[in-house]
Protein backbone atom coordinates (compact mmCIF):
# COMPACT_ATOMS: atom_id res chain seq x y z
CA UNK A 1 0.00 0.00 0.00
CA UNK A 2 1.63 3.21 -0.94
CA UNK A 3 -1.33 5.71 0.21
CA UNK A 4 -1.88 6.22 3.98
CA UNK A 5 -4.96 5.34 5.44
CA UNK A 6 -6.37 7.69 8.16
CA UNK A 7 -9.80 7.50 10.36
CA UNK A 8 -11.66 10.16 12.50
CA UNK A 9 -13.97 8.46 14.98
CA UNK A 10 -16.51 10.34 17.86
CA UNK A 11 -19.47 10.47 18.63
CA UNK A 12 -22.44 12.48 16.75
CA UNK A 13 -21.56 16.07 16.83
CA UNK A 14 -17.70 15.48 17.33
CA UNK A 15 -16.81 17.63 14.91
CA UNK A 16 -15.77 15.09 12.44
CA UNK A 17 -17.22 16.05 8.85
CA UNK A 18 -15.37 19.93 9.18
CA UNK A 19 -11.68 18.57 10.61
CA UNK A 20 -12.00 15.40 8.30
CA UNK A 21 -12.41 18.39 5.11
CA UNK A 22 -9.76 20.45 6.75
CA UNK A 23 -7.51 17.79 7.14
CA UNK A 24 -7.81 16.80 2.94
CA UNK A 25 -7.06 20.31 2.42
CA UNK A 26 -4.18 20.43 4.65
CA UNK A 27 -2.85 17.43 2.86
CA UNK A 28 -3.48 18.73 -1.28
CA UNK A 29 -1.87 22.31 -0.12
CA UNK A 30 1.44 19.83 0.63
CA UNK A 31 0.85 17.84 -2.49
CA UNK A 32 -0.65 14.70 -1.29
CA UNK A 33 -3.44 13.47 -3.66
CA UNK A 34 -6.31 12.77 -1.16
CA UNK A 35 -9.79 10.23 -1.17
CA UNK A 36 -12.60 11.81 1.53
CA UNK A 37 -14.68 8.87 2.29
CA UNK A 38 -17.31 8.05 4.65
CA UNK A 39 -18.94 4.77 6.46
CA UNK A 40 -21.59 3.66 6.36
CA UNK A 41 -22.18 4.12 2.85
CA UNK A 42 -20.56 6.03 -0.31
CA UNK A 43 -20.30 2.91 -2.85
CA UNK A 44 -23.95 2.61 -4.29
CA UNK A 45 -24.16 -0.28 -2.27
CA UNK A 46 -23.06 1.27 0.79
CA UNK A 47 -26.02 3.65 0.02
CA UNK A 48 -28.44 1.13 -0.26
CA UNK A 49 -27.17 -0.20 3.62
CA UNK A 50 -26.66 3.00 4.80
CA UNK A 51 -31.16 3.77 4.38
CA UNK A 52 -31.61 0.42 6.00
CA UNK A 53 -29.40 1.34 8.61
CA UNK A 54 -30.18 5.13 9.37
CA UNK A 55 -34.17 5.01 9.10
CA UNK A 56 -36.14 5.08 11.65
CA UNK A 57 -39.08 2.86 11.43
CA UNK A 58 -41.74 0.95 13.18
CA UNK A 59 -39.92 -2.56 13.29
CA UNK A 60 -36.61 -2.19 14.97
CA UNK A 61 -33.64 -3.42 13.88
CA UNK A 62 -31.76 -5.52 15.91
CA UNK A 63 -28.32 -4.63 17.75
CA UNK A 64 -26.81 -8.07 15.73
CA UNK A 65 -28.59 -7.04 12.39
CA UNK A 66 -26.87 -3.48 12.54
CA UNK A 67 -23.65 -5.23 13.57
CA UNK A 68 -23.17 -7.51 10.78
CA UNK A 69 -24.34 -4.58 8.34
CA UNK A 70 -21.70 -2.19 9.30
CA UNK A 71 -19.48 -4.78 8.12
CA UNK A 72 -21.04 -5.27 5.32
CA UNK A 73 -21.34 -1.81 4.23
CA UNK A 74 -17.30 -2.11 5.38
CA UNK A 75 -15.96 -4.80 2.91
CA UNK A 76 -18.13 -3.33 0.28
CA UNK A 77 -16.18 0.32 0.53
CA UNK A 78 -12.71 -1.45 1.43
CA UNK A 79 -12.76 -3.57 -1.44
CA UNK A 80 -14.01 -1.37 -4.16
CA UNK A 81 -12.80 2.28 -3.17
CA UNK A 82 -10.19 2.48 -0.19
CA UNK A 83 -7.70 -0.43 -0.79
CA UNK A 84 -7.99 0.35 -4.73
CA UNK A 85 -7.06 4.09 -3.92
CA UNK A 86 -4.27 2.88 -1.51
CA UNK A 87 -2.97 0.83 -4.03
CA UNK A 88 -2.77 3.76 -6.39
CA UNK A 89 -0.78 6.00 -3.72
CA UNK A 90 -3.89 7.74 -2.95
CA UNK A 91 -4.37 8.82 0.88
CA UNK A 92 -7.36 8.01 2.53
CA UNK A 93 -9.82 9.87 5.11
CA UNK A 94 -12.70 7.82 6.43
CA UNK A 95 -15.19 9.68 8.28
CA UNK A 96 -15.67 6.47 10.60
CA UNK A 97 -14.18 2.38 10.88
CA UNK A 98 -13.86 -0.24 12.64
CA UNK A 99 -13.58 1.49 15.94
CA UNK A 100 -17.15 2.70 15.18
CA UNK A 101 -18.02 -0.83 15.46
CA UNK A 102 -16.52 -1.47 18.78
CA UNK A 103 -17.74 1.75 20.39
CA UNK A 104 -21.05 1.59 19.20
CA UNK A 105 -22.35 -1.90 18.66
CA UNK A 106 -19.43 -3.17 20.92
CA UNK A 107 -19.98 -0.41 23.36
CA UNK A 108 -23.36 1.17 22.79
CA UNK A 109 -25.27 -1.77 21.97
CA UNK A 110 -23.94 -3.80 24.77
CA UNK A 111 -23.00 -6.50 22.20
CA UNK A 112 -18.99 -6.49 23.81
CA UNK A 113 -15.62 -5.76 22.44
CA UNK A 114 -14.80 -8.73 21.98
CA UNK A 115 -17.46 -10.39 19.98
CA UNK A 116 -16.84 -7.48 17.38
CA UNK A 117 -12.98 -7.61 17.52
CA UNK A 118 -14.08 -11.17 16.24
CA UNK A 119 -15.76 -9.92 13.47
CA UNK A 120 -12.76 -7.56 12.71
CA UNK A 121 -10.48 -10.74 12.56
CA UNK A 122 -13.05 -12.62 10.18
CA UNK A 123 -11.84 -9.64 7.66
CA UNK A 124 -8.58 -11.50 7.25
CA UNK A 125 -6.47 -10.03 4.70
CA UNK A 126 -8.98 -7.85 3.78
CA UNK A 127 -8.56 -5.91 7.12
CA UNK A 128 -7.10 -2.58 6.36
CA UNK A 129 -5.10 -1.09 9.26
CA UNK A 130 -5.10 2.99 9.91
CA UNK A 131 -1.96 4.46 10.02
CA UNK A 132 -3.46 7.18 12.14
CA UNK A 133 -7.00 7.50 13.86
CA UNK A 134 -8.20 10.36 14.85
CA UNK A 135 -10.13 10.33 18.02
CA UNK A 136 -12.13 13.74 18.31
CA UNK A 137 -13.42 12.93 22.22
CA UNK A 138 -16.53 15.52 23.37
CA UNK A 139 -19.10 14.61 26.44
CA UNK A 140 -22.39 13.72 25.61
CA UNK A 141 -23.84 16.27 27.42
CA UNK A 142 -22.84 18.92 24.70
CA UNK A 143 -24.48 16.72 21.75
CA UNK A 144 -28.08 18.02 21.75
CA UNK A 145 -27.11 21.45 21.12
CA UNK A 146 -24.17 20.61 18.38
CA UNK A 147 -27.74 18.57 16.84
CA UNK A 148 -29.42 21.24 17.34
CA UNK A 149 -30.21 22.44 13.84
CA UNK A 150 -30.64 18.86 11.94
CA UNK A 151 -33.58 16.21 11.85
CA UNK A 152 -31.91 13.27 13.94
CA UNK A 153 -31.19 9.85 12.38
CA UNK A 154 -31.66 6.44 14.28
CA UNK A 155 -28.40 7.09 15.87
CA UNK A 156 -28.48 10.34 16.64
CA UNK A 157 -31.88 10.34 18.42
CA UNK A 158 -30.17 7.48 21.04
CA UNK A 159 -30.09 8.49 24.65
CA UNK A 160 -26.90 10.30 26.84
CA UNK A 161 -26.16 6.89 28.11
CA UNK A 162 -25.75 5.40 24.88
CA UNK A 163 -23.21 7.70 24.13
CA UNK A 164 -21.42 7.46 27.41
CA UNK A 165 -20.97 3.96 26.58
CA UNK A 166 -19.74 4.79 23.32
CA UNK A 167 -17.01 7.40 24.89
CA UNK A 168 -16.24 5.09 27.49
CA UNK A 169 -15.25 2.07 24.86
CA UNK A 170 -13.78 4.58 22.38
CA UNK A 171 -11.32 6.01 25.41
CA UNK A 172 -10.32 2.10 26.26
CA UNK A 173 -9.91 0.98 22.92
CA UNK A 174 -7.59 4.73 22.41
CA UNK A 175 -5.50 3.21 25.43
CA UNK A 176 -5.15 0.01 23.95
CA UNK A 177 -4.04 1.14 20.40
CA UNK A 178 -1.01 3.23 19.74
CA UNK A 179 -2.58 4.41 16.74
CA UNK A 180 -5.01 6.12 18.10
CA UNK A 181 -5.00 10.01 19.42
CA UNK A 182 -7.41 11.47 21.26
CA UNK A 183 -8.20 14.70 20.86
CA UNK A 184 -10.34 17.12 22.86
CA UNK A 185 -13.24 18.52 20.74
CA UNK A 186 -14.27 20.33 22.80
CA UNK A 187 -11.44 23.03 22.53
CA UNK A 188 -11.49 25.96 19.89
CA UNK A 189 -11.54 24.65 15.69
CA UNK A 190 -8.04 26.41 15.49
CA UNK A 191 -6.69 24.33 18.41
CA UNK A 192 -7.95 20.86 17.02
CA UNK A 193 -6.60 21.25 13.91
CA UNK A 194 -3.01 22.73 15.11
CA UNK A 195 -2.73 19.60 16.62
CA UNK A 196 -4.50 17.49 13.53
CA UNK A 197 -1.39 18.82 11.60
CA UNK A 198 0.70 17.68 14.00
CA UNK A 199 0.01 14.25 13.60
CA UNK A 200 -0.30 14.50 9.24
CA UNK A 201 3.18 16.00 9.44
CA UNK A 202 4.82 13.05 10.85
CA UNK A 203 3.15 10.72 8.58
CA UNK A 204 3.81 12.75 5.37
CA UNK A 205 7.88 13.18 6.54
CA UNK A 206 7.69 9.62 7.23
CA UNK A 207 6.37 9.34 3.73
CA UNK A 208 8.34 11.84 2.35
CA UNK A 209 11.66 9.88 3.26
CA UNK A 210 10.43 6.77 2.52
CA UNK B 1 -37.00 -23.85 23.37
CA UNK B 2 -40.26 -25.64 23.24
CA UNK B 3 -40.86 -25.72 19.61
CA UNK B 4 -38.51 -27.83 17.00
CA UNK B 5 -36.09 -25.82 14.68
CA UNK B 6 -35.97 -27.65 11.45
CA UNK B 7 -33.93 -25.94 8.29
CA UNK B 8 -33.32 -27.15 4.78
CA UNK B 9 -30.32 -26.92 2.73
CA UNK B 10 -29.73 -27.40 -0.99
CA UNK B 11 -28.62 -25.41 -4.28
CA UNK B 12 -31.10 -23.87 -6.57
CA UNK B 13 -33.32 -26.21 -8.07
CA UNK B 14 -33.16 -29.20 -5.52
CA UNK B 15 -36.95 -28.67 -4.45
CA UNK B 16 -36.13 -27.26 -1.04
CA UNK B 17 -39.69 -25.33 -1.51
CA UNK B 18 -42.02 -28.16 -2.34
CA UNK B 19 -40.47 -30.25 0.05
CA UNK B 20 -41.07 -27.63 2.92
CA UNK B 21 -44.69 -26.98 1.85
CA UNK B 22 -44.91 -30.36 2.05
CA UNK B 23 -42.98 -30.88 5.35
CA UNK B 24 -45.29 -28.33 7.19
CA UNK B 25 -48.65 -29.41 6.03
CA UNK B 26 -47.62 -33.29 7.62
CA UNK B 27 -46.67 -31.78 10.71
CA UNK B 28 -49.89 -29.86 10.86
CA UNK B 29 -52.03 -32.78 10.17
CA UNK B 30 -50.26 -34.07 13.49
CA UNK B 31 -51.74 -31.40 15.56
CA UNK B 32 -47.90 -29.49 15.32
CA UNK B 33 -48.35 -25.71 15.15
CA UNK B 34 -46.03 -24.70 12.45
CA UNK B 35 -44.06 -21.80 10.97
CA UNK B 36 -42.64 -21.61 7.74
CA UNK B 37 -39.82 -19.14 6.67
CA UNK B 38 -36.75 -18.36 4.41
CA UNK B 39 -33.48 -16.92 4.27
CA UNK B 40 -32.36 -14.07 3.67
CA UNK B 41 -36.08 -12.11 3.98
CA UNK B 42 -39.40 -12.34 5.91
CA UNK B 43 -39.00 -9.70 7.97
CA UNK B 44 -39.56 -5.93 6.51
CA UNK B 45 -35.71 -5.33 7.13
CA UNK B 46 -35.07 -8.79 5.44
CA UNK B 47 -36.81 -8.02 2.72
CA UNK B 48 -34.99 -4.66 1.90
CA UNK B 49 -31.57 -6.99 2.45
CA UNK B 50 -33.14 -9.36 0.04
CA UNK B 51 -33.33 -6.91 -2.71
CA UNK B 52 -29.50 -5.73 -2.07
CA UNK B 53 -28.28 -9.66 -2.21
CA UNK B 54 -30.88 -11.04 -5.10
CA UNK B 55 -30.71 -7.96 -7.67
CA UNK B 56 -28.12 -8.17 -10.50
CA UNK B 57 -26.74 -4.73 -10.97
CA UNK B 58 -23.67 -2.86 -12.77
CA UNK B 59 -21.50 -2.74 -9.17
CA UNK B 60 -20.28 -5.80 -7.99
CA UNK B 61 -21.37 -6.59 -4.90
CA UNK B 62 -18.71 -7.99 -3.09
CA UNK B 63 -18.03 -11.62 -1.36
CA UNK B 64 -17.43 -10.59 2.17
CA UNK B 65 -20.32 -7.91 1.74
CA UNK B 66 -22.39 -10.68 0.44
CA UNK B 67 -21.36 -12.72 3.40
CA UNK B 68 -22.45 -10.25 6.45
CA UNK B 69 -25.53 -9.35 4.74
CA UNK B 70 -26.64 -12.72 4.90
CA UNK B 71 -26.02 -12.30 8.46
CA UNK B 72 -27.66 -9.59 9.28
CA UNK B 73 -30.37 -10.85 7.57
CA UNK B 74 -30.40 -13.87 9.33
CA UNK B 75 -30.08 -11.90 13.00
CA UNK B 76 -33.66 -9.74 12.10
CA UNK B 77 -34.97 -13.40 11.42
CA UNK B 78 -33.79 -14.87 14.40
CA UNK B 79 -34.39 -12.54 17.10
CA UNK B 80 -38.06 -11.20 15.09
CA UNK B 81 -39.42 -14.39 14.23
CA UNK B 82 -37.59 -17.40 14.30
CA UNK B 83 -36.71 -17.55 18.34
CA UNK B 84 -39.69 -16.19 19.87
CA UNK B 85 -41.65 -18.91 17.43
CA UNK B 86 -39.69 -21.68 19.25
CA UNK B 87 -40.26 -20.44 22.82
CA UNK B 88 -44.01 -20.32 22.00
CA UNK B 89 -43.69 -23.87 21.52
CA UNK B 90 -44.16 -23.73 17.49
CA UNK B 91 -42.27 -25.49 15.31
CA UNK B 92 -40.27 -24.03 12.77
CA UNK B 93 -39.39 -24.48 8.85
CA UNK B 94 -36.77 -22.77 7.66
CA UNK B 95 -35.53 -22.79 3.76
CA UNK B 96 -31.79 -22.02 4.10
CA UNK B 97 -29.89 -20.98 7.76
CA UNK B 98 -26.29 -21.36 8.48
CA UNK B 99 -25.30 -24.21 6.25
CA UNK B 100 -26.29 -22.05 3.32
CA UNK B 101 -23.70 -19.43 4.14
CA UNK B 102 -20.95 -22.22 4.98
CA UNK B 103 -21.64 -23.57 1.39
CA UNK B 104 -22.24 -20.65 -0.48
CA UNK B 105 -19.89 -17.85 0.94
CA UNK B 106 -17.17 -20.31 2.61
CA UNK B 107 -17.47 -22.59 -0.97
CA UNK B 108 -18.94 -21.34 -3.72
CA UNK B 109 -17.56 -17.70 -3.18
CA UNK B 110 -14.00 -19.69 -1.68
CA UNK B 111 -14.07 -17.32 1.66
CA UNK B 112 -13.08 -20.47 3.44
CA UNK B 113 -15.77 -22.55 5.68
CA UNK B 114 -13.68 -21.71 8.76
CA UNK B 115 -14.38 -17.78 8.04
CA UNK B 116 -17.95 -18.35 8.05
CA UNK B 117 -18.15 -20.67 11.29
CA UNK B 118 -16.25 -18.04 12.94
CA UNK B 119 -18.62 -15.35 12.35
CA UNK B 120 -21.32 -18.42 13.88
CA UNK B 121 -19.52 -18.48 16.71
CA UNK B 122 -19.48 -14.16 17.40
CA UNK B 123 -23.69 -14.92 17.25
CA UNK B 124 -23.25 -16.50 20.79
CA UNK B 125 -26.38 -17.07 22.71
CA UNK B 126 -28.19 -15.38 19.25
CA UNK B 127 -27.40 -18.62 17.74
CA UNK B 128 -30.44 -21.09 17.35
CA UNK B 129 -29.36 -24.73 17.00
CA UNK B 130 -31.02 -26.68 14.48
CA UNK B 131 -32.65 -30.01 15.50
CA UNK B 132 -32.76 -31.34 12.09
CA UNK B 133 -31.70 -30.00 8.45
CA UNK B 134 -32.59 -32.14 5.51
CA UNK B 135 -29.74 -31.55 2.56
CA UNK B 136 -31.92 -32.17 -0.92
CA UNK B 137 -28.88 -33.17 -3.01
CA UNK B 138 -28.68 -32.68 -6.41
CA UNK B 139 -25.64 -33.01 -8.70
CA UNK B 140 -25.31 -29.24 -10.43
CA UNK B 141 -25.57 -30.61 -13.73
CA UNK B 142 -29.18 -30.66 -13.15
CA UNK B 143 -29.86 -27.39 -12.24
CA UNK B 144 -30.56 -25.58 -15.38
CA UNK B 145 -33.44 -27.79 -16.62
CA UNK B 146 -35.10 -27.14 -12.95
CA UNK B 147 -34.80 -23.04 -13.61
CA UNK B 148 -35.93 -23.11 -17.18
CA UNK B 149 -38.90 -22.01 -16.47
CA UNK B 150 -38.31 -18.76 -14.29
CA UNK B 151 -35.95 -15.57 -14.14
CA UNK B 152 -32.94 -15.89 -12.76
CA UNK B 153 -31.28 -13.40 -10.22
CA UNK B 154 -27.35 -13.35 -8.82
CA UNK B 155 -27.12 -16.56 -7.30
CA UNK B 156 -28.92 -18.70 -10.05
CA UNK B 157 -27.31 -17.06 -13.11
CA UNK B 158 -23.70 -18.32 -11.76
CA UNK B 159 -21.36 -20.67 -13.45
CA UNK B 160 -21.74 -24.59 -12.54
CA UNK B 161 -18.28 -24.72 -11.01
CA UNK B 162 -19.84 -22.31 -7.98
CA UNK B 163 -22.41 -25.05 -7.50
CA UNK B 164 -20.23 -27.70 -7.65
CA UNK B 165 -18.27 -25.92 -4.77
CA UNK B 166 -21.18 -25.89 -3.40
CA UNK B 167 -22.40 -29.00 -3.08
CA UNK B 168 -19.04 -30.29 -2.26
CA UNK B 169 -19.02 -28.10 1.28
CA UNK B 170 -22.41 -28.82 1.85
CA UNK B 171 -21.27 -32.70 1.44
CA UNK B 172 -18.36 -31.98 4.08
CA UNK B 173 -20.74 -30.51 6.46
CA UNK B 174 -22.97 -32.91 6.46
CA UNK B 175 -20.55 -35.78 7.12
CA UNK B 176 -19.18 -33.74 9.67
CA UNK B 177 -22.88 -32.71 11.29
CA UNK B 178 -25.29 -35.67 12.69
CA UNK B 179 -28.09 -33.07 12.58
CA UNK B 180 -27.52 -32.82 8.79
CA UNK B 181 -29.53 -35.88 6.62
CA UNK B 182 -28.50 -35.97 2.93
CA UNK B 183 -31.37 -36.83 1.04
CA UNK B 184 -30.71 -38.11 -3.06
CA UNK B 185 -33.40 -34.93 -4.48
CA UNK B 186 -33.02 -36.80 -7.87
CA UNK B 187 -35.50 -39.17 -6.80
CA UNK B 188 -39.09 -39.38 -7.11
CA UNK B 189 -41.20 -36.77 -5.03
CA UNK B 190 -43.26 -39.23 -3.08
CA UNK B 191 -39.33 -41.32 -2.45
CA UNK B 192 -38.08 -37.95 -1.34
CA UNK B 193 -41.05 -37.17 0.93
CA UNK B 194 -41.05 -40.30 2.43
CA UNK B 195 -37.34 -40.34 3.66
CA UNK B 196 -38.40 -36.75 5.08
CA UNK B 197 -41.39 -38.56 6.93
CA UNK B 198 -38.77 -40.61 8.50
CA UNK B 199 -36.67 -38.04 9.83
CA UNK B 200 -40.03 -35.93 10.89
CA UNK B 201 -41.63 -38.65 12.71
CA UNK B 202 -38.88 -39.44 15.11
CA UNK B 203 -38.61 -35.69 16.20
CA UNK B 204 -42.76 -36.10 16.56
CA UNK B 205 -42.35 -39.02 18.79
CA UNK B 206 -39.28 -37.66 20.71
CA UNK B 207 -41.84 -34.58 21.58
CA UNK B 208 -44.60 -36.03 22.14
CA UNK B 209 -42.84 -38.71 25.26
CA UNK B 210 -41.16 -35.45 26.76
Amino acid sequence: MKGRFITFEGVEGSGKSTNIAWAADYLRSAGIEVLQTHEPGRTKIGEELRTVLLRTRDERLMPMTELFLMFASRMQLLEEVIIPALIRGTWVLCDRYVDSSIAYQGGGRALGVERVKTLIRAMGDRYAEPDLTVLLDIPPIVIPDRLADRPLDRFESEETSFFERIRQTYLELAAEEPRIEVIDATLPLKSIQEQIAVLLDVLVNESSNE
